[in-house]
């Protein structure tokens, strides 16, 4: 169905956003276990909540075993080689990147499964949207952070952005070219954000 | 199934819900994207956590496009007008009273289709109180703000006794007339809880 | 399917998870009905996400209605004898060890449950750990506390290892000695941790 290079961005993104929630386990001093969890939610939270609206069950972690393995493996280098890690030169600004490709992925790949159980153009989007960013508002709750939704740099937007453009295209019939155009209009418009730290306008108005 | 005034109150409450989620976006001056987001969590949360606990899937707004549409309006116009809207007379208790207007339509709605799935009096109960305060419990969840379930004022309360004079009515055989008196019960009490500021009592007695 | 004895303790444990939802409502002065809603959610939380997850649709509680009744008894309970039960010996300690009963109950009902809906191992060990556990993690996150997961004491760790005997004891033919066995090593485990304060170690590496 997805070509190869879809399936290995799909385990890169998994590692990637496991690698954001185990981030917070350790700045909570957590123990592994927390470790393992929190990587998990984060990187599967967003396609379980997309399965479970298409009513896709059981969901795509329970019958395919490698996320849950990636997961625990990602929290274990994590818990034991963390500040190892940290001393990687450019480390933050290689996982801002690292989470923009993986965001960019689980679009495509929800907005295709979205599509594909006959989902309308407006529903595709938004489990788009949501099987990329459902696993970081998540983690963000989990552990009383402010969530991912208030934040007004360009995150969900470039999401968004992604998932329109590949509506579109397979909607015109160019299927072929819809996964590396729709996955670089995401990558790009987040990583303009990330590059100009770019911002959409706060409501201003608002008095109490 | 319905009558239409059902469905034009689903649709006032969906807006109605949508606002109140939005205000909470403009609270934090969020972006449109908090907005549409928290606008749409808190409509359609209630009836999606329904759905998904009977496994009523696809979930209603995926295949029913008007609900995130009529989200994303309500999320547009009041992240340009607020201001305006707010210099409306009465604006607060206006909201107050549309919202005691869609929990009472939300709640004989989740009734419903939880007594049509086959479900035993008490769970139709529990659904159609979830359907009706589920969403606004997640948008306190994202938002980080103290729930409605920790909140005394007689809120979930007329859900129930809407929910409960519903199923009474409709077991009695009068179909008829369930519709119109317990949206008249629910809509009466939590009027007078806001007109009176009743309350439940809370609970006194612990010693931490 | 499974013993007498597994259904009382699953009863038992399900009046257990609701006691301590009723003590957080208790802890914040609510309403009767944040009793209920807060006993509820944590009595069949976990078991509401493995039937979810699984597809297992009604949920168990749909279709029992003998969980709601515990729950709203145990509610009613608490909300008028709280200060009664509060002066029994040992009040505290007698909880830990009732959670201890709750935990090892529901981790065995869970993977049983994972098991036979054609889950592999790792799944199943994760949704007899959820089973266990979610319900607490959603009274945490409702009431706004810390959540169970950042907390190092051996928890959920007494589950994993309760899961895992379960398993390997099906799995070696020896059904018929795997449910005391499992349920007495998850027991054991985290009756040593209430009793010597075993924790895990937590990360300690990490510089924001």
């Amino acid at each position: 169905m997805f070509p190869d290079t879809i399936t290995y961005l799909d385990y890169f993104g998994t590692i990637i956003f496991a690698m954001s929630g185990c981030l917070v386990a350790a700045r909570k001093q957590s123990d592994i276990l927390a470790f393992i969890l929190l990587g998990l939610v984060t990187a599967v939270g967003g396609g379980t909540l997309r399965d479970l609206l298409i009513g896709r069950t059981p969901v795509f972690w329970l019958t395919n075993e490698i996320y849950i393995l990636l997961c625990i493996g990602t929290a274990f280098v994590m818990f034991i080689g963390l500040h190892h890690i940290q001393r990687i030169r450019h480390y933050k600004s290689l996982l801002l990147w690292s989470d923009a490709i993986g965001i960019s992925t689980f679009t495509i790949i929800g907005t295709h499964i979205a599509m594909q159980s006959g989902a309308g153009v407006m529903p595709s989007i938004l489990l788009g949207v949501s099987t990329a960013c459902f696993g970081g508002i998540l983690r963000d709750i989990l552990s009383n952070e402010v969530t991912l939704i208030f934040r007004n740099d360009i995150y969900m937007t470039a999401c968004i952005v992604g998932s329109c453009t590949y509506i579109a295209l397979v909607t015109m019939g160019l299927s072929s070219i819809a996964i590396p155009l729709s996955f670089l209009a995401c990558l790009t418009l987040r990583g303009l954000a990330i590059r100009y730290k770019l911002q959409l306008p706060g409501h201003k108005y608002f008095e109490n």
